[in-house]
């Protein structure tokens, strides 16, 4: 599935404030040293150096030419040294000096952060607080990022409800993993665009996915199953090509996987912690690839607190909650229970050749962003 | 000084879109039960489990009284059990059945997920997208959330240029620190408000003060050392308390820190790096206090590539690279060097009663966000 996500090549100019997070698109280069010019590293006087020869507390030197400067201020170019507050005294129009400087001594030399010419970004580098602080003390404004990936989000169900839109009759249900996906993907570097909720009807559903194609890629909620009006794969198989139908993954086994005029579809199941495991299983490292980011997820060891159990050929995902160093799998009998997400602080995954795990055991928690 | 750092109490009400990442300030009750009927646990057949009775492959049971549902829908309260597509074949107005279901198989009950009155979310909790998913399936529209920590960013320096303004001028520098203090700032959970650069006056730097503490917190930038013209330390004394004024932290030194009319204030030092560094290992357990956040930082462990030098009495922060399993220290002279950060993943803490750390010590690596 992964080698169909195409990282995305267009590119797109951003202030510096806005590009926090964002990958730059080609390598920066600096236009000038930093700094500009000499400057002192600490408070004190710049001097020249020769002239402080042979100075020692018990026979100090006293020098008519010297500057007070502060950190970070100008060394003017007869001045090769700046000695420390603690190290002369100032005497009217002459300063004492107990100690011999050497050349270059507390000052930094102009292009000593950067040389005009310098790499100070390679391409593909994302930009944190830090490095957007860099660019813009080397007087650049703005950065050529890539364009964030763009994915349509496509809620389907004729069950359901936009949230607040009306009190929910019998059988009805709130659409929840719209906005799930939407967050989620925003999250990860992409750029959501969340469609209304679609009936389950075939052709509403292709024209659906069809309005999705201005996008990187499409996420298809619901209807992924094997029943009759189960359309999300044969909207896949009719418009371009169903590659996967169900995959071995418990919850989240009807998520299903294709593509359309050369657009990643991926189909989500309707049950939410289905569509939750689906999510972070498939859709973040599809996202982060399109986005040139790295797919490394926050994780932390913990030993089991108690077994889990989980049925061979499946890889499990299971929810844990951390306490301390101990993770509790979190039993809760369908993949319709969010509540049981609200108490969890990540999932542990179970290999599908295993038939669960034993308490005691160390496990790597994929926390939950 | 985290002590001094009170939580924010007020709060605010925002769009469950808006509301990811933040804290909410009271729990939440449910209003109804989840799911609000009865429904089914797969595709299949609703039926009266009583009339199953006895029913095995070789000796199947016809039922009259039947009805198609697909996962998610109400189940009737006349029936009490799904049966599964593969367990049943349906014969035109018939359903043979070729097992016996027990009562409330395959059917999820009303309230199975949460029942209302019970406590959905507590005080407390962090938003992420399934609680967000799980309060839009509640029906719930918004959420009451802490408001972020207002956080009043003041650069001061004569020497400063806003970035892009014009070229500079030998013995200036583009201000550079505002800006990461403010994306961190956001990025910690705080609301930050950027002053505009302030020369080395005091009485300007009162004035700039003053008027940020409509914030919750203050940071003031640059002029925190010993020098005759270094203001912050002085204008917090005027103005307020003078608590603490240089830490055992290096870089970092010159971080100063106090109170202004019951608000803290926060002096940075003016090199970069050093800013930095106060930034993690100050600013940013005071804001997240403030909003609420857990303080715990994205930590990886790895082996040091090289020995570390530190000077034994000061707490150290050194730079390092992630290469795979090692971590690789960026050996630059300077606290102004922000090149050495762009290179780098994160930082090691060199604790004070140390000198340093020998080549292949296993360290914690705090990775820059």
């Amino acid at each position: 599935m992964l080698n169909l996500m195409k990282p995305v090549a267009d590119t797109e100019i951003c202030s510096l404030e806005a590009s926090i997070g964002r990958v730059l698109s080609s390598e920066v280069i600096s236009s000038a040293d930093l700094p500009g010019f000499p400057r002192a590293a600490m408070d004190g006087f710049a001097v020249r150096s020769l002239e402080t020869r042979g100075a020692r507390p018990s026979a100090p030197v006293y020098l008519h030419h010297f500057l007070a400067v502060r950190t970070g201020m100008a060394v003017p170019s007869d001045f090769d040294a700046v000695i420390m507050l603690e190290d002369s005294v100032r005497r009217s129009d002459l300063l004492e000096v107990r100690t011999e400087m050497r050349p270059g001594r507390n000052v930094s030399t102009a292009g000593e952060d950067i040389r005009r010419g310098d790499v100070a970004f390679r391409k593909g580098h994302r930009l944190r607080p830090p490095d957007l602080a860099f660019l813009a003390a080397l007087g650049i404004e703005d950065a050529t990022v890539f364009r964030r990936p763009r994915v349509a989000v496509i809620p389907t169900g004729g069950e359901l409800v936009r949230c607040g839109a009306r009190e929910l009759r019998p059988g009805e249900a709130y659409e929840v993993n719209g906005l799930m996906a939407q967050l989620y993907v925003r999250l990860w570097g992409g750029l959501p665009f969340r469609h209304d909720i679609v009936p389950d009807d075939k052709m509403q559903i292709s024209q659906a996915v069809e309005s999705g194609l201005h996008a990187d890629m499409v996420i298809l909620i619901g209807g992924t199953s094997v029943g009759e009006r189960d359309y999300a794969p044969q909207v896949l198989d009719d418009l371009g090509e169903l590659l996967v139908h169900g995959v071995r993954m418990q919850p989240g086994k009807p998520t299903s996987f294709g593509q359309v005029a050369d657009k990643p579809v991926i189909c989500l199941p309707g049950y939410p912690v289905a569509a939750l495991s689906a999510l972070y299983l498939f859709v973040r490292p599809a996202v982060k690839r399109m986005a040139h980011l790295p797919e490394e997820q926050p994780k932390k060891l913990a030993r089991l607190s108690r077994k889990i159990a989980s049925k061979a050929g499946y890889e499990s995902i299971v929810r844990v909650a951390l306490r301390g160093e101990e993770a509790e799998p979190i039993m809760a009998s369908g993949a319709g229970i969010l509540s049981s997400v609200a108490r969890a602080d990540g999932y542990v995954v179970v290999p599908e050749e295993l038939e669960g795990l034993e308490a005691g055991e160390e496990v790597e928690v994929n926390l939950f962003e």
